[in-house]
Formats: structure tokens, C-alpha cells, sequence
């Protein structure tokens, strides 16, 4: 791929693992990470962006690989003696993570961007890459469940996914503009690749998508735009995509992902062990091993997928 | 004193000290403290407390007896990330502290009083004394210095009390009122002894002062009012407080202390090391040693002063 530019679409730790691998085989500054921001949300007076974090400890080496979240060599004295004190503790923050949280709030008060907050990070963790919230408008993803409508960190951390979910919405998206810088790459003379990560499509990748004007950016320069599967054997890697599919009444198959971003996606990287579905795709698929449980198979799929966009790019 | 009531106006750490000893030798419930909140301030996005806290932590024993703020076995990785964030740092919080900082604001911002925090938090910490703000209104303390005016914490701890004092006032005291708890334990039938501690007049104990309705409130049952030294052969044993006597153009000496209380208290405590200045005093003067090294220290001179207190009450 040389230089050229590759923006991929990504949720939390699914697509953060796939992000670390372009980042790895990419020249650094190619790539641009456009970050769902639905996950969001204020806790304990704090503006919290889980998938944003995610996604900048993953690629500046601070994750935690035992936990998939937060920041590796953590300590949890904040959290103890908030629980002493009979606070909310149900959403855990690390004391070196809860850093980011006071600082990142502190500057949206002070009327900087989301975007300029993560651009700062980014600098200070040394990261290359260009990290991107999809809006630099608040944008909430509420649940619809059995049991009401949820926040989706209440939904997701507190209630551990376990109410049946009925619909989705995105509040503040119609309202919400496109992040200019993503705007930006996505214009760019020299981009080579769209890549949709293999996060959940319906908690992840649908939140950046309902962003107006998104779809259109996705589409205006005619690169070719590639979905990795986020199923394997028809289940999850990680999270509850398989459970919410079934609760909206959809069969948890890679084809139906595939039909979920028709008229969006050229491309699907499929899981080996769904090999047999082939066939039954209506556009181009490339057959891999997509569970990425090293570094080294990170950048494999990497490869492939940037692969696969240049084959499929070549034949447009 | 059996368990009639005591009340004690307070800062942080030299009124503190004496705050515990009272607390000991008193059955605990029979004690009110009425702290500082001049020195308050927001930071961070936080509502940070400092002498209340220290008072907290001192009488639930998890103050940090090196550092003389803040908590014991405390751990930095907040600050120490912060750091690495670029963020502001002169105002160190310890990854518990900052627990209760969160937690404050939280609930100030939902409404509840200062009072009302400080009670709960208390509680959780198994203090049963009463420790109340001077009042739940914000009072802010703002130095006028030699290089401009200063909020109290610039002055105190970025510039580490450096420039040069030229006046003091209290920003917000002119319009808060005295909390209600504070009311009611100056109101008590069994109230006994009122006591200054040996806080920096100007800077602790003036901005309690100036809420208005509270000297009138500590004079109105005609209780003793007594005064601890906070000078010591002409120096303070902790803080600014000489430093700034001088720039006032005030001698530092225990006589211009007593002076400036002249009208509020019925006694003043004086340190033996200053036992000459006693015949100078126009009040009944106790002299002893008023140094609180250790805990017996603190036992043996708040059971002195509530002595002191009951001779003068008497008396009169």
C-alpha cells in the first residue's frame, strides 16, 4: 500500500486489536482511526469515551491485556475508597485512566473540541496515527430493552448486556455533524482503503454511520470500502453481538452482517471456519483466519485486508 | 467537662492537631468543629476542601502524618499520569484524596449542602464529632499580594506563600451565612467553652470570622471564648504565619494575636516559651506548652485549654 491513506471505522477492543495491526504495517502517520463516540458517556462529573480509549491505549502499547480495557500496570486505590465512601462503582477507572477522564473534561469545558482533546493525547502517548472521534457532537447510544430504555453503559457495564434488546437508537445523531478531520481523510487525493473493523455492527460501527453525511463521505471518493467480520462460527470473539442479533430477530451469520452494510461495503473478509457462506455472498470475499490472538496475527490481518482492498480496488 | 458541649474553630493542620486532641479527651459526640472553607477552591473541575479534609482525615486517623495533607498509605498514579499528560500538577492529589474530591463535587452539584457532604462523608469515616463548614455558601479567600491579587491556593501552595501580603479579604463572605449546624451548636443549652485553635488568624480563622452572624453567634450565650497561641517564640510551628504578620506590619507576637481577637475571647492560651509576655496581656492568659508533638501532646493541651475554659467560665 505505500503511503497511501487508510481510514478504518472502529469500535473498542474487537476493532483496537485490527486498528494496532494497520497501525503496525502501515507507515504510521497512513493511518486514521475514525472512533465510535455512541459509547460515551458522564460518569461521576467526567466525560468518559470508552472506545476512544481503547483504541489510544491499544495503539501507544498502555492497554490492559487482561481486562481489554483500561491501562495496563494500573492501580485501584481511587475506586476502593470511592466504594468506602458508598459511591457508584459499578463502571471501573483505574487511577492512571481516571488521568485521561479529568483532563479530557477539563478541556471540553474549556470549549476545545473532542478532537482536538484526542489529538493532544495522541501526541503525548507518541501515536502516529490520526485518532478520530466520528462527531466532535455528543452522541448517546440508548438501548430499548424488555426492561426500558437504557443508557448504553448501564445497558452494557452495569447490566452486564443481560436485558433482551428490542432497538437502538443514536441520540443526538441526526443532530450531529461529522468530525471535520475525518471529513478530511476521507478526501484525501491518496486514500487507498475504507475499513470497517470487526466490531459489533449494530453497537459500533451503526452509531459512526448514522452521522449525516458519513455514508456519503464513505462512498464520495470511489475507494474501495471492506468489512472484517466480527462472527466467527456464529459467535462473537469477544461481546455480545451474536445475543443482540438473535434478540432482533436476525440470524447471527456473517451474511447478515454483510446485508447490514449492503450498498456501504466491496468487500467481506470472512472467518475460515464460516469458509462454507462463501459462496452465498452477493460481492467479493476473502476467506482468512480473522481471530487475531497475537500481535503477529494482527498484522496478518492487516495485510490481508489491505491486500484484499488493493485487489479489489484494481478491478473497480 | 462531663458532656456539655465544646465548639472549635478550626483550619487545617495546626487546628486540626488540637481538633484531635479535644476530640480524645471529650466524649466524642460532644465536640463541634467549624472549619475554614476560605481556602476551598475549584481545580481540575473539582471542589477541593482542604481544611475540612485535613479535619476528616485527622479524626478518622488517615491522615498522612509526613506530608501533613492529605492521606496515609496514599498512592500517586493519578498525579503521576497527569503529569505525563501535560496537565497541571502544582496541586498534588493522592489517588484516595481525589476519591473524596469526586465525590463532593458529585453531590455538590446535585444540590446537596456542604453540610450535608461533610456529615455523610464523616460518618462513613466513624467520626462522631461534628464537623461543619463555617458555612455551605462559597467564601474564597484572595490575597492581595506585591505581584497582583492571588486566589488563596496560588498564593499558598503554587507560589508557596512567596509573594509579598499586602491584604486579605474573602471574597462571597459578605453574602453567605453561617451554617445552620454552626448556629445551632453555638446555640446549645449545654455549650461550655468556645475555642480558637492555633490556626493562622488572618488566613484560617478571619475568614470564619467574616461570615456574617458569626461573631455575634459566638459571643451570644456568653460562654468562654479562648484562644490558643499560634506563635511560638515568635514563629509559627507550620505556615505563613510570622512571615505574613511582617508584611502586615504587625509585630509577631502572641500580644498582637490577642489584640486581634480583642472583644471575642475571654482567654488566650500562651506558649511557656513566651511566658514573659503574660503580665503584657489584658485578659486571663494559661501558659503552657502549646507544641503538640505527639498524641499525649495534643491530649494533654486540649484537656489544659477546656480547664482553662471552665476556670473562666466560673469566673464570670
Amino acid at each position: 500500500m505505500s503511503a497511501a491513506r487508510v481510514v478504518a471505522l472502529s469500535g473498542g477492543i474487537g476493532g483496537a486489536k485490527l486498528a494496532l495491526g494497520l497501525y503496525r504495517v502501515l507507515p504510521p502517520s497512513a493511518l486514521t482511526l475514525i472512533v465510535n463516540t455512541g459509547d460515551d458517556f458522564e460518569h461521576l462529573g467526567l466525560t468518559i469515551c470508552p472506545d476512544l480509549d481503547t483504541t489510544l491505549y491499544t495503539l501507544a502499547g498502555l492497554a490492559n491485556p487482561e481486562l481489554g480495557w483500561g491501562r495496563r500496570d494500573e492501580t485501584w486505590t481511587f475506586m476502593k475508597t470511592l466504594e468506602s465512601l458508598g459511591a457508584e462503582t459499578w463502571f471501573r477507572l483505574g487511577d492512571a485512566d481516571l488521568a485521561l477522564h479529568v483532563e479530557r473534561t477539563q478541556r471540553l469545558k474549556a470549549n476545545q473540541t473532542l478532537s482536538a482533546v484526542i489529538a493532544a493525547v495522541a501526541a503525548r502517548f507518541g501515536i502516529q496515527a490520526t485518532i478520530l472521534p466520528m462527531s466532535d457532537d455528543p452522541v448517546r447510544t440508548r438501548v430499548a430493552t424488555a426492561e426500558g430504555e437504557l443508557a448504553f453503559q448501564d445497558y452494557f457495564v452495569r447490566l452486564r448486556c443481560a436485558p433482551e434488546v428490542r432497538s437502538l437508537h443514536f441520540a443526538g445523531a441526526a443532530a450531529a455533524a461529522v468530525a471535520p478531520g475525518a471529513l478530511a481523510a476521507l478526501a484525501a487525493p491518496d486514500l487507498e482503503a475504507i475499513i470497517l473493523a470487526p466490531s459489533n455492527p449494530y453497537l459500533s460501527v451503526d452509531p459512526i454511520l448514522a452521522v449525516p453525511g458519513m455514508r456519503a463521505a464513505l462512498r464520495a471518493r470511489g475507494v474501495p470500502v471492506i468489512a472484517v467480520t466480527p462472527l466467527v462460527g456464529g459467535q462473537a470473539i469477544k461481546g455480545p453481538t451474536a445475543k443482540i442479533m438473535g434478540e432482533l430477530q436476525l440470524a447471527p451469520s456473517p451474511l447478515t452482517i454483510a446485508r447490514h452494510y449492503a450498498g456501504l461495503i466491496d468487500g467481506f473478509v470472512l472467518d475460515e471456519r464460516d469458509a462454507a457462506l462463501a459462496p452465498q455472498f452477493a460481492l467479493p470475499v476473502h476467506v482468512t483466519d480473522t481471530v487475531m490472538v497475537e500481535l503477529a496475527g494482527r498484522e496478518r490481518l492487516a495485510r490481508e485486508v489491505l491486500h484484499f482492498a488493493s485487489r479489489i480496488g484494481r478491478r473497480a
